[in-house]
């Protein structure tokens, strides 16, 4: 007979004793004499299924009886509904077949673990609760972004992986090589010859896709790409990984409020699909991670949200700056503390700031009429910071060239983006969401460890 | 006003008359003494929008008349319906405004360009018919694969993209690395020293996630991977790219029959789903790459795959060798000669062979009872050839150690990998699709390089 998923039995129960087969691990095994009780689970919803087994029925009720949290089997039942009760319905089991044994050394027996130890076994830990309800509703989240785009005509766009070596920030670059470590290949005055290298050039991992993304969405208008990221920045932080993903859309003929209006409408309808598609994971969270998560989901995406200017947004926080490390002043970047204060306290909901000084603010982004700042906005949401960080970007030519010139870029490392500002340039804007940055928002799970199914941090693996 | 894409208004007409705003790139520009005709296209869609303007109307028509293919612009104009027409509407232009003129060395003019001379620019090729046609089968491909894996239950996992190195196939890896070639730390015998790079040893770009989806399937029942992949050999041919997208989906108490089943279904979902949302581009495609695609992939989505044994396989092809290169015998690796003979002219539908001798399949693959096959099965389809592979996994501990030490390998490299055979082991199964080629399939575009956006292949980019 076919087997069916837990999540079906649960989502559409059959009748009263209808006979099904369900395969799945013990979580965990009770008896007494003659009863005993499962909890089984098969790994499509957090939910787990009891199984009652008798002594009177099962030949092998003593071998049931002892196997092992972990054990894998299968079994054969009957449904029993049990209207009032936590679960729809439990299984009456008819037989009980045990596939695999678990040992009394598998790692992950009842008692609690810490997060720490279960770091140690990436292959095991989306076992426990914390870390499968942690990667379902990154899954969730993940497909409620592709939909969110592809509804509203984004084209999904793959950005490459390995670029060219440019010069900025190239000290926090992953260099990707096939030459010989120990027999570089050498130039005649002693330099490593990378054009001996696979692509005939100094190659590293990528930093961002947005430049690649511009190009797209000056063919088709809105565009999004949803990809692997690196930072080998030596930051061993709760908050760093050198290994994450970013969702980077983009829109032509769009301008910074374009911008706002897409990212606030993105972000509440990915925090509602999850609250929707995953009730019992977020009630876990809430419960087990942060009281007020629900509340405060639900809030933002029930919120206008706020937009002030930096040059306003300084001004309110200056009143406070007796409770900040960092003093506050027209020109500084706003450090986590002023972005946290801005939204929890000032705004007491999620707030765009927008309109920062250029200086700290990278090279693409349109300059205003103001000659000091650039149209950059920032989504900072209570509880974490700084969620997403946007622009319109600069489409003049000539600004764009003067002000890569101020910064000493090499403007033939851009010819190709900046053929973007010759050929039909429009104005276009867009922003990047570090995606484990919103499942731990999400989650409340306040290590980007434990979000990443098989995490890459500075200190190793 | 606020401006609409040209999708919505070709999916629902305003009424006759109605105003409206449109943003987009000339496609050309014809003019006569009086009246002028554009085609427009804002990246939306695949069709262009046809825009009237008339010297009596328009201060600038002359500037309108001689702006260059690719001029950006921005239209204010009446809706003019046409029934019976190729497109259900056209504008009436009230105003033209040319917001970036394009100038005249811009590569993309009217004539026809070789994909081999649009290669050469990645940021401009998208504007063209054939990659705008692509690059949206592309994106409206993954989102059918997201959505058939998501609606019967897979959790999506991102599995990582730098691995510690292992030993099998080390030659075709990348290696990723942060110390300075310039200046490589040593050992004190000499060697590299990788216990000073980033991660505290040595790393490469992953070949595949499939080991790290077993452990997933085995904690959730039903996964799928979707990301990046590298392979660094030196092939320089139409069907490889060094960097490449692959969807691994993998299913826990599943076996090989299981596996065809999904994929079948799979495969006939994301084809189907493409037929019915790129039209206009399938159509495209039909009349410029393959006059038989869409008969072809009609067929598919319509055809029971037949499944036939390597044995056999070997059996019906050994009638036919004096028409193969290469002679088919039981033992040797079916060439593509012989799988699109199979698919094409034996069962003239798309075929899983199954059940490969396990000298020519992978460590990891599910020994059968005869002692010299494994449950392995490829999907092969007319046009192509192989478009999937998988296997059932061999999930008994003792035989994966008997092999891979047949093999040489190092157990110790594996451990996490065996101890999902010791805890709760489960009999599983699962299957690689490289994006790529399914894109290739289903647009009849012949080269790798013209289905990825910003191709990375041997040779360079």
């Amino acid at each position: 007979m076919k087997r069916i998923d837990i999540k079906a039995l649960f989502s559409a129960p059959p009748a009263d004793g209808t006979t099904v087969t369900v395969c799945g691990w013990a979580k965990t095994v009770r008896d007494s004499k003659n009863i005993g009780f499962i909890e089984l689970s098969d790994g499509t919803c957090f939910k787990n299924l009891q199984i009652v087994f008798e002594a009177g029925k099962l030949e092998n009720y003593k071998d049931v009886a002892k196997a092992g949290v972990g054990t894998s089997m299968q079994v054969v039942g009957r449904v029993v509904l049990t209207p009032g009760a936590k679960q729809p319905l439990e299984i009456n089991a008819d037989s009980v077949e045990l596939l695999d044994v678990c040992p009394s050394d598998y790692p992950l027996q009842k008692k609690r673990h810490s997060v720490e130890f279960l770091r140690t076994m990436p292959h095991l830990r989306p076992r426990t609760n914390t870390f499968a309800a942690a990667f379902r509703v990154r899954s969730t989240a993940a497909y409620a972004i592709h939909k969110f785009f592809q509804e509203n005509g984004f084209v999904y766009v793959h950005t490459p992986l390995i670029t060219g070596s440019d010069c900025e920030g190239a000290g926090e670059m992953f260099r990707v090589t096939t030459l010989d470590l120990n027999n570089l290949p050498r130039t005649e005055d002693g330099k490593v010859d990378f054009s001996q290298d696979f692509f005939g050039r100094s190659t590293n991992l990528t930093v961002s896709g947005q430049l690649e993304g511009e190009a797209m969405a000056l063919a088709f208008g809105k565009i999004y790409t949803f990809g692997p990221t690196f930072r080998a920045e030596n930051s061993n932080t709760p908050r760093h990984a050198a290994e994450f993903w970013m969702i980077e859309p983009e829109m032509a003929f769009a301008d910074l409020t374009d911008y706002m209006d897409n990212a606030e409408a993105m972000v509440k309808y990915v925090i509602g699909y999850v609250l929707e598609h995953c009730p019992d994971e977020m009630a876990f969270f809430n419960q087990f991670f942060d009281k007020g998560l629900l509340e405060r989901l639900n809030a933002l995406v029930n919120a206008e949200f706020a937009r002030v200017s930096y040059t306003d947004a300084v001004e309110l926080l200056k009143e406070h700056n007796d409770q900040f490390q960092y003093k506050v002043e027209w020109g500084v970047d706003l450090q986590t503390e002023h972005e946290r204060y801005l939204t929890e306290q000032i705004f007491k909901k999620p707030v765009f700031v927008t309109d920062y000084p250029k200086e700290i603010k990278s090279f693409y982004m349109r300059q205003n009429e103001d000659g000091k700042t650039v149209a950059a906005a920032d989504m900072l949401v209570p509880g974490v910071g700084e969620l997403i960080g946007g622009s319109q970007r600069e489409e003049r030519y000539d600004l764009l060239k003067a002000r890569m010139e101020e910064l000493g870029m090499d403007c033939t490392d851009y010819t190709w983006y900046m053929d973007l500002r010759r050929f039909g340039s429009a104005k276009h804007a867009g922003y990047g969401l570090g995606f484990e940055r919103l499942i731990m928002y999400l989650t409340g799970i306040p290590n980007i460890r434990d979000v990443l199914p098989f995490p890459r941090t500075a200190g190793g693996f």
